[in-house]
């Protein structure tokens, strides 16, 4: 019955966010031996506008691609 | 950057809340792409009197060791 | 003082957000005792690529009208 | 599939935790017409020093009987 | 590491997002000694039809400029 | 109307938590021109064993005198 809310900068898409969800719920089943289906993630994005480290607006660097497939986008 | 929160019921050992908190910062470095150093996960326990399903406290069910060997507990 | 966060399905009308605000601000007076002005309730919406069961995406049912008036909607 | 999260000072009993969620799952049911075992909910207390009004912690006033026989609890 | 979630009404603009960060941060580094890149502050803001005060929904006050030119904004 | 909730390490004083809320409820009242007694911040407290950077269970460091008098401590 875990509840996991994660907060992340906006601009995955919709394949990336299915993907997360996938894999954080795996990775709950498996360390604490829950059933996926008592495992909710709920997934909340903020804005430029609405995401600081050390009081600075967190600027998403340029999309690359890294050496696993995945996308580099930093925050 | 993701931040993660997570609530569960408490009882979880301390051994297994390392390892959930490791494979969701690996499931979410694999997914999202991100590097390990900006993922943030707060862990928050309930107590029984504070997790409620259907209008129902949770009851946590006797610990028994699954095929796994992660411990079955249900919520 | 209580204050209350309640995410759920983005898709709900305005009466409904309304109604459901001020029926758990009435239910949370009746059981604590508590003043009125002193409970505050934060809605947070998430879409369909926002809210996880089981690592799936949360499909929305269509809309029908339930016995008491309130439409079914599942999540 | 609505996720409540209620922070409260500490200080109710488990007796009141336990009304206080069967109401607000009852309100969340018939205000939007959701089965009961979609609703969840989770109670955080904040202690004395973990809840501030203006900048100000929080005192929670003497306990007394209400009229309608809950307890009068100020936050 | 102090990590920061703000919920507040819509309708500040960008440059009050900014300003409220910068200062929260100036504030949690001065009172509690922490290093300024360990504080992160997340955003939500909410509609009108998500933010209630005593089961009513939250109107935000025409804009009036304070006497500290900060503008006036109820909630 | 601002909702502020903060996570920290556990370990702060009474004195420093009361201080920081102070700070930032401050702060905000300065940067939104909000009236202070719609400000509410909630602490939340993790232990080591709920604070996670880069999957690893964050240790506070030993506490020391800063400059400023206020007490030198990580996260």
């Amino acid at each position: 019955m875990p509840i996991i809310e994660m907060h992340m900068l906006e601009g995955r898409t919709t394949e990336q966010k299915h993907r997360v969800a996938a894999a954080v719920t795996e990775a709950v089943v498996g360390a604490l031996g829950v059933k996926p289906e008592t495992v909710r993630i709920l997934i909340t994005e903020h804005d430029e506008d609405g995401f600081f480290v050390a009081g600075q607006a967190r600027k998403r660097r340029p999309v690359s691609v890294a050496a696993n497939g995945a996308e580099e986008q930093h925050p």
